[in-house]
């Protein structure tokens, strides 16, 4: 009898965890009718929220977000990213299966840099309305499609039920670094909260011979290499490998992008000896 | 054995769902040590917050943010507000039952908008002492106050114990639109983060004639009314029904508050064919 | 039987707080990446944010919001404070037990205000790889460590596993107010949302002839002292006993910072009758 009560009460009460990722800001009231939605549906969600000041619209930076957050959650977590321009239009929605995750969300690229990294099982695009809200607004499918979607989902239906098989789902292009000999050219995608900026040069992909390069060169600059922000005196900047395995620039208490005057897109070059 | 077991477990483990709207914002520790109050003596509480960056003291902004939502929560959800410019004041303490849900606030208006839609069942002024933090600050009540009040309403308590019964709230005027014939004047109550311009026309009041009127006039402007941002070309504004059920007014992929320059209390009028 | 599965259970299922204080922002995925590692240790662990956006690198700040908030926390909750300028240097790792709480952090003062009120109990350098991500970061060890370790300590993992016991940690010095006779002289240490500015003057500490002083002297201007915002009318300023217990400069309805042009270490005098 105990074994079986506890087996049971295992499988009831398990996490089901399901994170955010969107362009909804916390200002408003969005996120939170999202969070309210799945608790009326699945109780026992935990929800974490990844990241909600994407800027409005901008579905490379959520993608970004997402591929960078996603693999640190546990195996069976499902992922929720809602930048949306094209809500209410003609875009699919779609929930992704995938060897560790479930991924939900429009098919607008989203989801893509993500799903790049793990192994595909099912695609299905959301079409049942019986596991929407109704009615269903043309303006927030974050809380009337995705999150009863996701809710559902984690309350144990399977990804068959939402719609029909996809063969594909919509690929941003990610900007890949060039090779010239031994040199990278690479560019700047992203900054952070700090003001360093993130290129697309991921270390691990260097050539070994430039695995430790004396120079990045960067508008003009020379930069050196290191592996924290205090390698540098204060106010230096440096090159170092980031937290997310892409290389980033930095300065040593403080903004990377003010001091250097940087901007998404601005060129840099690993050269190395 | 099991089935009694199974259902004393459910009782404790089942998930007391409390929801925060407040001017607190999330850059200090306000918001924090309110859960922590709240987790001490309800552990299972799950806490969501609605929106935290209400502007100031603003009370409206507070209000419209809680109709906007709490409904979207399932039932038996304590929903929390405190924008509380009159904190240590002469303004009373309330906690509202109704059909569906309890409120816990100050009994400024702030908890009013939404307790119009529900039907009210008991409304208790917070003087038991008892249920509050000790010492009361004079200052945050959010903290010594609302929350444990909230989490002992979650617990089990009767909402009889916290003090004495009243016969009403505060309540905030809704600014109403105007009819005159066909046509309906109304007014911008709001801006979400996307700059969209919610007003206070509920599209569902609409007289039928004008459920699909042909014009909005605003500022000498005539806009078009769609159905989804993407129905007009990108930066070309539109009318079209919000996520609230509300009339807005927004741009394809931009700012309507920031193109059209509007501000709260702008007028526009609903013209049907 | 019944008894025994319900204790088990009670154990297995009891909520395993942990609270977070970091200058991470919100805008980025690194909170979110702090959750999902440490939900992958500890799923039933329930994280509370208590503050993210500390000025990036500003320990006296991160220190000061996590000493306002940790006491209102039940007893056994995991303090993480990450605000970390020196990450991936020489500076230590800590984890601390005291009579009442666990703390988790970088040892370079982040957590020795909160600590300072604590009866200490244990201290160990975190150096226990077994308790960390695999491979770790240089420049994200809230990621890498401290959400691991905090979450392994949730789990029951005992505090000497994770490393040697250290005779002390690093303390960052507090402003103290000097006393002058009757006069109290102390500065302003730190601004909230509102525009409040706390002081550095605790109020349970004025000599009992100046609880109830007449004058607040500060910039030229003398102060009443009030106990509530609205104990002055709209627009004026007042001095209170704030929610933290220390004294605060403020205006009703209005932001003090700005309406008195206060800065960080603005000198003001109590001066009892």
């Amino acid at each position: 009898v105990a074994a079986h009560i506890t087996a049971r009460l295992y499988l009831f009460w398990s996490v089901k965890l399901i994170t955010l990722t969107t362009d909804f800001g916390t200002r408003d009231w969005f996120v939170g009718t999202m969070k309210g939605v799945m608790l009326g549906i699945q109780p026992r969600a935990a929800i974490v929220d990844i990241a909600h000041e994407i800027p409005p619209g901008d579905i490379r930076a959520g993608a970004f977000a997402l591929a960078a957050s996603f693999a640190y959650f546990p195996k069976g977590t499902i992922h929720v990213a809602v930048v949306d321009p094209g809500v209410g239009g003609e875009r699919k929605a779609i929930a992704v299966q995938t060897a560790n995750y479930s991924f939900v969300g429009p098919d607008n690229g989203v989801l893509s840099w993500a799903l790049a990294r793990e192994e595909i099982k099912a695609i299905r695009a959301l079409e049942n309305k019986t596991y929407f809200l109704s009615p269903i607004s043309r303006t927030f499918h974050g809380r009337d499609i995705f999150a009863p979607v996701a809710a559902h989902l984690s309350s144990g239906v399977p990804i068959s039920k939402f719609g029909p098989a996809l063969q594909n789902f919509a690929r941003l292009p990610w900007p890949e670094p060039r090779r010239t000999g031994g040199r990278v050219q690479g560019e700047i995608i992203y900054f952070d909260r700090f003001g360093n900026a993130v290129t697309n040069i991921r270390v691990h992909d260097l050539p070994s011979s430039a695995r430790k390069p004396t120079r990045i060169r960067m508008k003009g600059r020379s930069l050196p290499i290191g592996e924290f922000y205090q390698a540098v005196a204060p106010g230096r900047a440096l090159a170092l490998n980031g937290s997310s395995g892409l290389l980033e620039i930095s300065v040593n208490g403080g903004s990377a992008a003010e001091i250097l005057k940087l901007t998404i897109g601005d060129q840099l070059t690993v050269e190395p000896r």
